[in-house]
């Protein structure tokens, strides 16, 4: 699957819109991959101003997903497309909104970061399991990004699968978590602070994999929401 | 603000379909609201059966929201509205996307239903609280759907202005969850499932809102999301 699909329009205006939406969907992209990547880091070395760089970020992304969404509608209005552009921009338009709602994890992971900071500012070195876990969602997200670049449905499977391990590491944090809550009550406030965050990103790993959902709504046509992942592979090898 | 925009189109079958597109969305809400209902009373009762029912119909909304869509991607794509009637299709598709993230809320609600009537069966009278904040954000849905079955953004503010509320109640809540856990660590696993609850209303909340926001996207094609509650207020006098 190659981009193809984009070059076939008879106006060269209509492609080079579409050509710009999905450029637009990029940037905000990398935005929120690097409003992760900071949060994370703010979150484990209790670094306050990148904490607050994070959430001043997020004003950037939702003035994108509006302006984004009133591109979207304006193409829509104006060229009345049908089948694969109308699809291609009813999936942007969805996929947006999930990388806003990334966005709006990053922030509140930039959040506790800033709480926990005040808590306490030398427990920072014990977040090896959140990190790991990080890492796995921020290869979720920035996978379904590149397959979304490429339009390439082919490699989406190998990216879903993965939230089955992101979902397996955030049970077993919660479970130390609440060990570490019983052990000393005194941890439960800031072990709470880390649930949320741990929470948050189990969510952006859900989101990636909406993210992969909308493409293959985009490039097949097909609904597959609400799929296992088995179903999914089987679907994908149809 | 009446219904009266919708009446408007030379075609009557485009007409019939925008009204059946409404009409699924209010058969859409009424199935949620309803799932909030037992999903609760699930929880402050110890009803598990009641509690997999609302499970069980988490597929029934699924399945609505995927079939929603795809009546707007038909009409979109064969009648090529503009203006109101694009607006709605879109606001459309996004507020299903709300409802059936409300939904997946209430699921998970029963699931902390099962799981604590598991951990103990008696003491199941101890949610006063939560039930007043589960009563507070089934108000601010109930009200966002009759606003949206209604196209009357008048009384919109009124709506998201009880979010606040809830915001209030559930830092409430949060705050003697811990005080509970402090006193008793044996609590910790019991509060963290009320936790979650707490944390799945004040979801419903915003998802409420979201609503709202729609509509008026909807109804005067300006974009209020990311306004705080004055700023909204003050634009919807304009």
């Amino acid at each position: 699957m190659d981009n193809s699909k984009i070059g076939q329009h008879i106006s060269g205006q209509f492609n080079k819109e579409l050509e710009d939406v999905r450029n637009k969907v990029l940037t905000m992209g990398g935005l929120v991959e690097q409003q992760i990547e900071l949060a994370v880091t703010a979150f484990t070395t209790g670094d306050v101003e990148m904490a607050e760089l994070v959430i001043k970020q997020d004003n950037q992304v939702d003035a994108l997903e509006m302006a984004i969404d009133q591109e979207c509608m304006q193409i829509l209005a104006l060229r009345q497309p049908a089948a694969f552009d109308l699809r291609l921009l009813i999936a942007v338009i969805k996929v947006i909104n999930e990388l806003e709602r990334v966005g709006d994890m990053a922030e509140r992971i930039a959040e506790m970061a800033i709480q926990l900071s005040n808590a306490d500012s030398n427990k920072h070195d014990q977040y090896y399991e959140l990190e790991h876990m990080a890492e796995l969602v921020q290869e979720m997200l920035h996978g379904a990004l590149d397959v979304f670049a490429r339009m390439n449905i082919e490699d989406v499977t190998a990216i879903t699968g993965l939230d089955e391990n992101v979902d397996r590491e955030y049970g077993s944090i919660i479970r130390q978590l609440i060990t570490k809550m019983m052990e000393d009550p005194r941890n439960i406030t800031r072990m709470l602070n880390v649930l949320w965050v741990a929470r948050s990103l189990e969510r952006i790993g859900d989101h990636a994999c909406n993210v992969c959902e909308h493409l293959i709504y985009m490039v097949k046509g097909e609904d597959v929401r609400h799929l296992t992942q088995e179903e999914l592979e089987r679907k994908m090898k149809e």
